[in-house]
């Protein structure tokens, strides 16, 4: 859109932003970068704005597979923590709030047809609520 | 039922069944074994009867993520060739029959909600139809 021009300096980007698969999980929020917004977008929510997330732990192990609306999908490219959407209790659910048992996400990708997730993560102990080290197993 | 007995002479089942991870893929139907019908009634389906599920290499590489009803888990395990149900076609799609790309689903897991199914596979050339390894390449 053309117009005023925007006025860059009272909100600085910053200038350098660590590639996706190199950031550690802070857990602090920060504004979205390009690839990230990019990523994001590519990403079909089915009809009830849901897309299927599998994590899977760096060594290859899948963990579970969970589910993401847009929300959480940001909430974790912001802030690096595998962060759903529960379907059950109906609201946004950061893995380990209450276990304990957190995920780094190291990578996220979108499958090629945009209609799948998959969080790289470093667990934090059991990612099943049974206490085992994945719920496939 | 209790009734007339079966006349088991005329349809011997098998004696023995090889487990669920030493089957290759002969592609030829048979019956079900105990713990594949166990396994099977393990899968909650969704509303539109289907369970998400993630296809992933024996080295740990997650090569897609896509639907099947119960017929389609039903003919993965009689046949143990990855089988899907097409949301887009409507139709049953076993892995490979048009692209020549087939799974050998060497283990087939519920997750422990039972809304969740991993299949273990040896995969024939690539699983994405871009031409990738993986869908998440």
């Amino acid at each position: 859109m053309k117009g005023r021009p925007e006025r860059r300096a009272r909100k600085a980007r910053p200038k350098s932003r660590a590639p996706l698969d190199k950031l550690g999980a802070s857990g602090k929020a920060r504004p979205l970068g390009r690839g990230e917004a990019r990523l994001l977008d590519r990403v079909k929510l089915d009809e009830r704005g849901l897309v299927p997330v599998i994590a899977q732990e760096e060594d290859g192990t899948v963990l579970m597979l969970a589910w993401a609306n847009r929300e959480a999908l940001e909430a974790t490219l912001r802030t690096r923590r595998g962060t759903y959407w529960s379907r059950s209790r109906r609201e946004l659910w950061r893995k380990g709030d209450t276990s304990g048992h957190v995920q780094e996400v190291t990578a996220i990708k979108v499958d090629c047809d945009g209609d799948a997730v998959l969080y790289v993560v470093r667990q934090t102990g059991p990612a099943c609520h049974l206490g085992n080290r994945s719920c496939f197993s």
